[in-house]
């Protein structure tokens, strides 16, 4: 039952690639033509907990566009669902948490236990879409970050700034570590459960670490992705996105984690200097890049791997592809990774 | 007539110090219940164009809060107005520019002359201004950046990811140049043209750049950012301010500006050992910050100045002021900066 191609997980390893793998983060939906079918007929929480659904949409870009990974189609925010907190996605304009997160009693509201049990329909969806991709390539599991989730649980919507979830932090940093272990005692028993249930790898995103200081980071983020990538990367390799906290990678290379998340305001030069040859590191093609002109892309791409190497990367947007990225030009991306030709195995 | 504080000029000349100069991006509105008040009397545009009103919102912070600086009230929007395009600006919704530049007869239809009379009412409030100051601190004049500016001009509006903006420029990089360069022009006159009527020093917000690599803030940014210092700088000091390009630090810190503002994603120890010697930085402080217990708020403000030194150094937030932040709060941090007592002369 060997993965047919288990070029992630090699990368991830360390261990020598022919090439260096390909996925793309937010690859499932959006932009896919076959997704916005369904997102007609299904809304968007039935998508995500409905396994078969769930399944399909991951498996679409594995077959439409030839990435060597699925990524389980989900959201960073069942987390706070399972801790009991309502959550509402309206489409196309982010989520509302009705009820936000103020007081001591509010945390101590938020159940911790059963999550397993709270989130069987994501355990679900991998196991269907571990079977349904027959080994064909690597499926990755995932959550959002600590940090990431407080924005969101205390904020109660997205946010320019975050200046409320800040706030609360700085004014009241007692409950806002409370609030951040608990959330990261859920998360670790999510992802240990989504390796159970069939994940090949996890990547926990903080996708607003970088609206914190380094000092910030130090404090709200940083010992809550350690926490994390310790627990897990005994049952699976751990990927860290914090994106935009260019300044935390000399320390989070340091860390159990294997993989290394990189958003595109570093060159890969930048990326590789700042970090430790142990970590694998993965990104950082700027999402509106895919607008470009397919010759423009695959120059670009070609580039971004002579920047990163071909060994202990895997090529990757910088953050989420965006919903208006043409099919093509998305598997322009793909094949032009592929297509590296200037392979060097170490 | 020798102004009576004159510190800010003095920290951008890299002249020695009593203490670091002080003052806040966005201090003229918003948070103050005064401009509040001018808000539900005057629309945006009618305080931005009538001289009397606009002096009388830049002058509140000096007034009320002791900053060591006015900055002009007005917007970076003028710039595109003043070329003929139209914008809107909703209150709190912010600006909507309902037809965008797509086509070289866009570009061929914008105006660049006679910016010091289309933007005579800038001129007028600064005149006004200078006078009502009665040379109590110096007048600080603005305008943005050519690349932010054309992230305006092409999405329409604001956006996460100016995604629209981008695909302009990656697909027709010949008429994103013509644009930056049209743009360019008009800036250097128009901040001329505000260094005659008034302003001490003018400062140049380039808010979107962060939303560029290193690679395409090089081509679509930098060059311009660039002329504008060189053309500018003989007639007073210039401040860039590349929110979010700390990569781009080293190299700003070389060209002819005289100052740099940084955001809080560094810490002032890393914007040190990033920048020449010569220029003198600004910022950094989270606005999110302001939002923190008072005692908190000063504690932090003295680390800051720790990290920067006093000398050759402007106190300042690392972005705008937000609209909840309490007067006292901004106050707090005003007088954390005038109270830090531990001045060595360099």
């Amino acid at each position: 039952m060997s993965l047919k191609n288990d070029l992630l997980l090699r990368a991830l390893k360390g261990e020598n690639v022919e090439r260096p793998p390909v996925w793309m983060m937010r690859q499932a939906g959006r932009y896919l033509p076959d997704y916005i079918k369904l997102r007609e007929k299904y809304d968007f929480f039935t998508r995500v907990e409905t396994p078969e659904l769930a399944c399909e949409i991951t498996l679409q870009p594995v077959d439409q566009v030839g990435v060597d990974a699925a990524i389980i189609f989900s959201d960073i925010l069942v987390i706070p669902q399972a801790m009991g907190m309502k959550v509402l996605m309206e489409e196309g304009k982010g989520p509302l948490l009705p009820t936000t997160v103020k007081t001591q009693q509010d945390i101590d509201n938020l159940f911790t236990d059963d999550v397993e049990n709270r989130l069987g329909y994501v355990m679900n969806a991998l196991s269907l879409t571990k079977k349904e991709l027959n080994n064909r390539v690597p499926l990755i599991g995932f959550a959002g970050a600590p940090w990431t989730l407080l924005c969101y649980m205390v904020e109660g919507k997205g946010s320019k700034t975050f200046d409320k979830a800040k706030q609360f932090c700085f004014t009241q940093p007692e409950l806002a570590h409370q609030l951040l272990q608990k959330i990261t005692d859920v998360t670790i028993q999510y992802l240990k459960a989504q390796v159970k249930a069939g994940a090949d790898t996890v990547q926990v995103f903080d996708s607003w670490s970088g609206m914190l200081s380094p000092a910030d980071f130090k404090t709200f983020a940083q010992p809550y992705l350690l926490q994390i990538a310790d627990a897990v990367s005994t049952d699976a390799p751990v990927i860290l996105f914090p994106k935009g906290s260019w300044y935390a990678l000399p320390e989070l290379s340091k860390s159990s984690a294997s993989g290394l998340g990189i958003d595109w305001s570093l060159t890969p030069k930048m990326a590789r200097e700042m970090t430790d040859n142990s970590i694998t590191l993965q990104g950082n093609f700027d999402p509106s890049k895919l607008l470009s002109p397919i010759p423009e892309i695959k120059k670009e791409v070609h580039k971004m791997i002579d920047g990163f190497g071909t060994q202990r990367y895997i090529a990757n947007l910088g953050h989420g592809i965006l919903p208006n990225v043409p099919v093509d030009h998305a598997k322009a991306f793909v094949d032009a990774v592929k297509e590296y030709n200037n392979v060097t195995v170490a």
